[in-house]
């Protein structure tokens, strides 16, 4: 028997119930793990309150992310064994897979092994945030030294994901922000400027701090009426990665700038890189490089116990952290 | 000596002047041809009033399109020759060549035969309105069979020319337009769907014209805040090219819309195409079929005399053209 954290309903974070299941073997393509530590993500919390891009069945699991210790693999899998400690990277739907428990099934295109040093806490802080950052900015933007990259909503975890992934790549990074109490964190983690999105000059601040040619490359989770600001200090060939929706709102497109400059606004999901095999892979081999070198270091805002799980949800409904939500087992 | 149009201050079509000068012989990268007829471009409104890209060095020539014969051929230029009927695609600038001229030089990279069966009024109409249409719809869009494309103000002569692009290429083409008086020269010319643009249920009809998938390509020089009414109705994978700012407010983007479809929104210019030498044949080559087998014919709405050719600017200025205007020497 394992306890499982599930919902019967929609609703607040008191939904959340400990429920004893039996987890069955695992499958072919499955191993199943003895959980350590669980990222808490902004997508649960929707999908909790019925309002994720899917609609729960009851009773509903949830979780994108997790790490511990393997302790089955399916018949005929070989890239993990009993032992191998590993972690999870939100590569799968709810209706298939929920890491909120003792014991979980994991599909294996979605578990990679932990790189050494890496505690189970940092591991279960890294694949979203990582994965989310890295598919925007290298994968698709290819960012290099050079460039300059502007990073929106900067002290949410993928936005500090974002940060170091820029830094390894050696751009120059313009975090936004919406006071500068939290410049120092920035600053710390790598920021090379720290801006106010709502600063009326945000334009020229950009294009100074990019040397004036204005940022190859934006990753903004906010968009609405502020984004024109953004968008009218990128250069030549720049891309706009909106992946959050934060502001419902339409988002300003400058037309001049978009035409003379042949700038590119594009929407971008996690779910394109992870439910692309290569795309996935290379994603592994990026983040687990800079988990080793150091480069990435997964931000921990705080650490919860796993009975405390509905005062996790809470704790991010509240939306002061910076960096990630975990929960130990 | 030749009389070529120039302007010597920026103003209204008053300012055009004809000035008898003596053409020097073409350069080992240039053609000389006697010019029969000229196309008229808003671009070359714009730069005569001092509000293009570039702005007038005086005097200034101007003038993107022409149709003549070949009177003489720099040093070593070896694909055309003396006696050959062939027109000219803008991909130069102004600062370097002007078509509005009784004999021009222009760049062989920019020079094209005419097909046979081609008048010089029909080959001075065609390039700039195909190849603008076709850089955005077949290099860029891919567009084929299958697809549904909205073309935003489509009796424009590039509006024209992209309905006929995309019905060569076999999409269901969906043309806006603001009056409902053009609709039969629309469907004449292969507009599958018309539709007004400020329809209040815009995004509803352009929805079921593309059998409920959505239009994955549009094609919309204006933008604005109307542009969300179409790009709620584009599919998945879709993308909008916006080519013209004619609305010079900001282009209002659905947030939910891009991330959820991963729409792509993006401004292009005739140059991305003619600026590049494999772009540029391709084109030819696409366009001169097309204009052989008449699957493409330029729609010509009035034709001036070249005496007349500040009244051209007039006429062009007041807006109410289908089609091209050209001038006949």
């Amino acid at each position: 028997m394992s306890k499982v954290v599930r919902f019967h309903q929609t609703g607040g974070p008191e939904v959340l119930r400990f429920d004893d299941i039996e987890v069955a073997a695992p499958r072919s393509t499955e191993v199943q793990i003895r959980v350590k530590a669980l990222g808490i993500n902004r997508a649960e919390v929707m999908y909790r309150t019925g309002q994720y891009v899917i609609d729960p069945q009851f009773p509903a699991t949830l979780g994108y992310e997790a790490s511990g210790e393997v302790i089955a693999v399916g018949a005929g899998v070989e890239a993990f064994s009993v032992g191998d400690l590993v972690s999870v990277i939100p590569a799968f739907s709810f209706a298939e897979y929920g890491m909120y428990g003792e014991v979980v099934n994991a599909p294996v295109h979605a578990v990679v092994k932990n790189p050494a040093g890496v505690s189970h806490e940092e591991a279960a802080a890294t694949w979203m945030m990582f994965v989310t950052a890295y598919g925007a900015l290298i994968n698709y933007g290819k960012l290099s030294s050079g460039d300059a990259v502007v990073i929106g909503a900067a002290t949410s975890s993928v936005g500090l994901a974002a940060i170091q992934i820029a830094k390894m790549a050696g751009a120059t990074t313009v975090a936004l922000t919406r006071s500068k109490e939290k410049e120092a964190t920035l600053r710390a983690i790598g920021a090379d400027h720290v801006l106010l999105s709502d600063d009326p000059d945000l334009t020229g601040h950009i294009l100074r701090a990019s040397g004036s040619r204005g940022a190859r490359v934006v990753f903004d989770p906010v968009g609405g009426p502020n984004a024109r600001n953004i968008i009218r200090a990128m250069s030549h060939d720049g891309v706009y990665y909106q992946y959050g929706a934060l502001d419902s709102r339409d988002i300003a497109v400058p037309v001049m700038d978009i035409l003379t400059k042949h700038i590119v606004i594009q929407g971008y999901e996690l779910f394109e890189i992870t439910n692309d095999e290569k795309k996935l892979e290379q994603a592994k081999a990026f983040i687990s490089a800079g988990l080793t070198s150091k480069a990435l270091r997964p931000v921990i805002d705080r650490v919860f116990r796993f009975d405390e799980i509905a005062d996790a949800h809470r704790y991010m409904e509240a939306g002061n952290q910076i960096g990630k939500i975990v929960v130990t087992l």
